[in-house]
Order: structure tokens, then C-alpha cells, then sequence
């Protein structure tokens, strides 16, 4: 299965008053690697939403646990998969680790999602292709 | 048990260019929520941290579900209370409504956590104090 | 002319190492007040967006000025008007108070912004309706 | 003059509904600018904070111009350099291009703000160190 790496520095304006990552910046860092992690794959997200008529990969459920807090100035890596595809869903998982440190852990699931003026809220899902999920076994 | 309910409005810059509230937004939106919640009880936390010398309250494990989108200029209500008190950690339960609908759920799982300067990354955990938690048992 | 005054509450994730608002979020906080100052002249932007084609109202020059800082848990209230009308762009101003203390200001030069599939970027500026800028006379 | 080149991917988080970057996350990009630029003169904020008693060197006055719009998945670079050093304040300007493109241009006037517990908000200013000036001559 195909896996990224991304290098996040945390910046002074991800943390919080305790010094420490923010937590919801902690999801944020999770999107992005997301997205490299399809970039990887050969899809760049922007790309990607038009060549498919994606409107987004939006969230249904998401979790994240942290084991340890990053501050200020640190430097952590974030490893990422797919853990499932479905057929118009996915899951991703990440490892947020601090040197050799596992600090953290997020699962996502989200959905293939395309416009679609007569549906409800202008979207819907749709199947993912199989020439995307295709690029991930490698 | 005691709970809250908050309004917030959806913001111009909460949204993506899916036109949709970015999931790590409802995290945030979440922690105020737990934030008035505590309030509620009668303790604002930038006194409850003066008054118990606490660093905060991070954040060990949180989910969230979403079930509908929001979109820019929509006001959500969130309704949240204490699940369940552990010793030194205690898990809030939101739930985000659409008008009647449920659009999102969350969980949070904190830590009392103190600052302690012999500790490692300078703080550590504590016993939450019996007249916190009985301030929810309205 | 037509003002509006928005308390915001400075939430934890408003706030950096130093304890104090982190600057930029003091920018989406007059961002949110501009759009409600739109809001108190009847033009709900979301609504406005959908009435007159408008992809926004983006910034083409902002400053802010920072007199004392504004801490977590702090009530702020932003004061908000209209201070110039162009042909196509417009200038906001907003005074930030903590009590009677005025704690920074900020202005907005913003550019009213049509959706234009054949124009670079695909948008354009256009000439801001009459009867927007009458609703600020009152 | 010491200057710094930093290149930040714009991320689906950073756009608005518009699809552009959402004009706020620019001064935390200049932010993350200022403290590249810093590091780059041997000086990394974290460290830097703990060597000299820092509280951190927040903004008074900042300005930001926009010539074009940045779009998700674009990449941009920002050419950073320090304007002018007073006493104990100090300007930073940074131009950010998309390409060959001068897309906009910020400018920020901070102060080295140290921790004293006997002033008001608990910090006050001080004179910048010979020795952190000298290390942007190069």
C-alpha cells in the first residue's frame, strides 16, 4: 500500500496558551497530509476536483488521539494510508510521530463527494474510479 | 446533569472552498462550547485556571460525526455535557443542531492537567476537585 | 452613516504561547464584523452573494494597529462603519474596545467581486448597486 | 541585508468559499515568515524566547496588500527581510510571489516584548540585543 511522509513544523500560531499544538490544528495537519498523500498517488487535489467534478472529500467521522504534545518549534512527522476503501468512501490513517515518538493518531472517513445541482445541498457521493484507488497499491 | 447550548454563527472564513464549514472548524467550535460549559457551571476557565493553577484541560482523545453539512451564514446550535468523569480526565458530549436536525456529533476526552515543573514537558495530571464536578449535578 | 457594535468573546484557540489574541485572528474578527455591519444594513451576505452574482468582497489592502493586547476569556466589542464608498471598492473601519479602552483598530479596503468565467481568475470587480450603499445611509 | 525565501503550499484549509486563500491566513504565513527569517540569522524563535526572557514579539501595526489572488494547491513564495530596527521595535517586510508574480506584499512593526510580572499585562518591552541585530548583516 502506498504511504506518504510529510514534515510538519509547528508553528506559534498552532499553538495555544498551554504552548502546545492546538488540537483541532492537529486535524488540519491531518487534511493536509491527506492531500499529499493523493498527490503522491498522482492526483493533486486541485487537479483532481476538476478533472472529476469533485466538489470535496468531505469528513463524515473522524477521530484523533494524542499520546504526547507538541510545542513550539518542533518538527513532527506524519505518516499516512488508506486503511479501507469503500465504494464511495475511504479511510485514512495517520501516525504523528516526534523523533522516533508515536504522539499521535487520526483516523478519517470521508466521501467521494460531487456537485450535483439537484441534489440535496448541490452534492452527492459517487463511486470512487477505480484508476484513483488503483494508484494507491503500488 | 448540567448542559449548554450555544449558538454560533457559521463565519465567511469557517467555510472551504466547498462552501462548507472545514471540519477542524467544529472541533474548535466544540471547545468553546465546553469552554461555556464550564462557565455554566461557574467557572469561567481563565479563573478556573488561576484559581486550581491548572495549564488546561488538553485534549487525549475526540471524534466527531457529521451527518449534514453547514454552510457560511447558518446558525448551529450546539448542546454539550459532561459524559463522564474519570478521576483526573472527564469525556463532554456535543451534539450540533441545524434548526431541529442533527448535523454533527463530537466527544471529548481531557485531562486535568496542572503545570508542574519537575514533570515531564511540565506538567502533569490531577485529581479533579470534588466542588468542579459537583457543580454539574444541577 | 450606519455603525454596528459585535462583542466577541477571545476564545482559547484565539490565543498564542504569549497568552494573548494571536494577530491574525483580530483580522477574521473585522472580517466577521464587516459582515455584519452588511447584516444590520440588511444584506445578509450569504443572501447577497446569491442576489447580485458576488463571489465576495476580498481584501486588496488591510491594516491593523495594535494599542494592548486582549487575553483569553476577555469580551471585546468591535465598532464597525462604512468609512468610504468607491465605485467598485469600499473601505471599512473598525475600532476594537476592551471596556472604554481602545485596544486596536483596523481597515478594510475591499473590492466588490462578480463571478466571470471569461475574466482572469474568473472573477471581476463591478460597480457597487445603489441601493447597497443606500441601506448604509441612515 | 540578511533576507529569507520560504515557500508555503496553500491548503485546501487556508481557502474560503471564494476558492482563494482567506485574506487572515496571509499574516500567519508572514507570521511563519518572520520567524523563518529569524532562524535563518541563527536565532530560532523557541530557543530564542528561552535565551533572552522573550515573551514573544508582538505586533503593533501591520499591513498587507493584495495584487492577486492565491488559490488552493498553488505554491508561493515570500521573500522576507527585516525594514528597520528601532530601539526595542523592528519592521519586517515581505513580498509574496506566485511565480514571477508579485501577488502581494506585507509589512508587520513588532516589539521585543519580554516577561516582567510587575507590569501592566504582566510584559514590556526592551531593547533588542546588539548581538541579534548584528546577525541580520551579513
Amino acid at each position: 500500500m502506498l504511504s506518504n511522509r510529510k514534515e510538519i513544523q509547528v508553528e506559534w500560531g498552532d499553538c495555544d496558551p498551554a504552548g502546545i499544538v492546538y488540537f483541532p490544528r492537529f486535524f488540519e495537519y491531518f487534511d493536509a497530509c491527506t492531500n499529499a498523500l493523493f498527490e503522491k498517488a498522482g492526483f493533486r487535489k486541485a487537479e483532481m476536483m476538476k478533472a472529476y467534478g469533485l466538489l470535496g472529500i468531505p469528513m463524515v467521522d473522524t477521530r484523533a488521539q494524542f499520546y504526547a504534545p507538541a510545542s513550539f518549534g518542533e518538527i513532527v512527522t506524519i505518516e499516512s494510508r488508506i486503511g479501507e476503501w469503500g465504494r464511495s468512501s475511504f479511510q485514512v490513517e495517520h501516525k504523528l510521530y516526534k523523533g522516533e515518538q508515536l504522539a499521535a493518531e487520526g483516523t478519517e472517513k470521508r466521501v467521494w463527494t460531487v456537485r450535483d445541482s439537484l441534489a440535496k445541498n448541490g452534492m452527492r457521493s459517487e463511486a470512487i474510479p477505480a484508476e484513483v484507488k488503483d494508484r494507491f497499491k503500488k
